[in-house]
């Protein structure tokens, strides 16, 4: 096959590292570790979250077992915290535990919505970058916070689609591709994704990578969802790099037949 | 890999044709025969539509030297036409040049829309099957239409996302799935699609197969586009028969933490 | 108040009858009577729709002397007809019982979906035109569809927004603008609207008039929904008329504040 | 007319002042004072914002003179102010030149959108309710940050539907229905509206009120306009409180037309 865009795609770099998937997953819904790990490995993925207050980092037949296995970076988060000083003590402790200093950042408002708080996280996010965290900040859609987090230094800004485990998919493009426009940093979209064309618009809409959990591992198949979302995630990535076609009011012929003797012109008039 | 509902997907069956690829590409619009050729081959497509009014069947280099080469079938189109006497008469044309009986039915009302008209395809389609046509009709997306022509015989419905040309997607999702769940011939998206997303999406409301040209040939880059399209729509496949997730209004956790103490009944509590 | 747009705003004129009100109205689904009086009288109608079929022209309290006693003009529907026969013989029913030649021409397709059957609805309106009948048709959302009713001699083009009673509002709001910009008789928006802002929208996308039912007389407070549609309709309408703003990407500030020095240029500097 | 249940609304209140209309307009973008004058008059509203930055309060032919001399309040903001510290200066400014602790509080992030930081808003909102001001925030449409605000203090928290001046609508209906669902103050919906069925729309959503200024102040026939936004308004309010009928998959008909013997069950089976 000719060499495209997406063969030739450079990768995505967090903080000097290399991941050679765009799509990160999260571990959170699956029914076993047997199939979690086999829907890990269909994903294709190089970098999955695992929650800390979950999950101790030992323990033969663990999640971290599976992924050391398989060759998986691990992100710890904070998930089910709900304050800054909650999150940073989380962070820290992934950081002796797991020994890295990557942390993805989630400081919940309320067990409705799992949303961010805006205040906590841009208040936990300053005090982990000055602790020489590599921060990775779940965050909601809105730009002005995403650009809020960049300035503080975050290595990663996550924007949420829809809330966690909703499959609403992308409820605001329009402020994604805010986001995408003005951002300096990767930009992750996490959570709220259902199915895979919804990943592949995020990596439409400029994302450079998707996260995503329950619609992979609730799916009724976690495996062959899995399987998808690898695909969807390289199907947007190539739709974004070759260059879409402007939308249009009208029809464009595709077929035209005007002035279309056989044979001639036939390279131009196709 | 374990064996997902992807892998063990039973193909696309046509007139009894089995056909490997869900992809069906069209050729109008490509920029050069060379690159329409690669576009072809990273699109994996082996159904292919050709215009009659268009093309000879004959010339060293022509689109259906192309398609031979490449082992594409070909299927004609009655692009061009405007009324069932004009459609009948191309398709009658092409059976004899082509050694075929498929014909792709395209009866356009205006120029302006390329929309299908409704009367006029239906008088076709009728005339056609009583010719002993196997006839994959090009349709708008109103499901009782659907309806009258696969009561009148043809082989698949095809219905527009959007007109022609115009990348505008699928605008009615939920006439799609009404076709969708009551037809029993395929249905193949035809029309519209701009970008990879879409094609992901027609897949998932449940289409069997998805046909498109300007996509690709008038992206910036048609190769990458058509390799785009081609993970689209597999990984849209997937995600069907993988089985979404439901969408719900409020938040469901990922990564519940509450109980959670480390290493109990972990299995179950993932 | 001064004299806008809306206050100047020409009638709707359908076979050179004048109607003080841009929304028609449908009877079914009322619980009662009295409710339906009271609420046709809330919406401000001067047209209203019955199904023959259902009604006989006589009675004392039936829906048609409700209508006499509020002056709404009756518009007799061809509602349960599945065959262009059939609403051609009940279409002549009609004319006798009430001495106009007005008919709103439905023909279905089936009971899942009520959707018209475009060839039995097309044959119809060919009888019905030729037999002197003045035609308000009851369509689907095919711009092609469309065009090809007025050319047959309708007075009005009926479009669905979505099927008829389920409240989806209007799920192709591109086809009713392509149907409005090439009509050359009045568009009425027919069917599918739930609430009031899908009332005003089917204005603001240019529509001359809006059909509802279901929605009024289904809601929890029919009276007051009628009253909300009356003035949504107007709503619509006044918004078109006054030509909005047009749509941007990025802000633009409403309270500029650069160079706002009090008082100079105040009036140019709103 | 019977009485509706628009006619029986409670109207709204906002620390303690009861206001006759939901709709709030602002007065930045209009052409002249003298069609400002007739747009708010013909708006119906009784609270309009202006920008303190921009006006003295003093001034015989100033926007002052018109709200008093229409006898509608006016509610100073802070438009212009991108730290809580000049928010802070702006209102203090505007209690002593107007002689109200009303202060719609806005703290905007940057030029290109205009949305609120949501750091800095928080931090003001702090500042001020701590000075007894009453604060009516200009928010995103996050309901994390909207309850925060809320337990913050504020009178009303305003969420934008779209960013300022950009006609695109409410993008995210589901995050201002989950504002709704959970606040204990009055929401208004404010910024992004465009044309009268999004107004509608926000109502319906639940929002106390709406605020728009370029909407009107800039259409191409502002007064007109500002009357269209008056009905919808009160469309969108009226349909909210009389209980749209729920969405349905399939049609269900208006006129249902099987067991429908003339005369029989009439009242039943309308």
């Amino acid at each position: 096959m000719t060499t495209t865009a997406l063969a030739a795609d450079t990768p995505l770099v967090i903080d000097g590292v290399t991941l050679g998937s765009r799509l990160v997953m999260g571990t959170g819904g699956a029914t076993s570790l047997a199939t979690l790990e086999k829907a890990l490995v269909a994903s294709g993925t190089e970098l999955t979250t695992v929650a800390m207050r979950r999950h101790s980092a030992q323990g033969a037949d663990s999640v971290f077992a599976i992924l050391e296995r398989q060759g998986i970076r691990a992100l710890p988060n904070t998930a089910g915290c709900y304050t800054a000083r909650d999150a940073v003590l989380t962070a820290e402790l992934a950081r002796e535990a797991l020994e890295t200093h990557w942390i993805k950042l989630e400081v919940i408002a309320d067990e409705d919505t799992l949303l961010p708080d805006p205040v906590e996280l841009f208040t936990a996010t300053e005090e982990l970058v000055a602790r020489g965290f590599v921060v990775l900040a779940y965050t909601n859609d809105d730009p002005a916070l995403a650009r809020r987090l960049e300035d503080a230094g975050v290595a990663a800004v996550m924007p949420a689609g829809a809330p966690i485990g909703t499959g609403l998919g992308i409820l605001n493009p329009h402020n994604i591709e805010l986001i995408v426009t003005r951002a300096g940093v990767p930009v992750i979209l996490d959570a709220g994704i259902g199915t895979a064309s919804e990943a592949a618009l995020a990596m439409e809409l400029g994302c450079d990578a998707v996260l995503l959990a329950s619609a992979v591992t609730r799916a009724r198949d976690a495996v062959g969802m899995a399987q998808a979302m690898r695909l969807a995630v390289q199907a947007g990535r190539g739709a974004r790099l070759a260059g879409r076609i402007p939308r249009r009011t009208l029809a464009l012929a595709s077929s035209p037949t005007q002035g279309m003797v056989t044979g001639s012109r036939e390279e131009e008039s196709l």
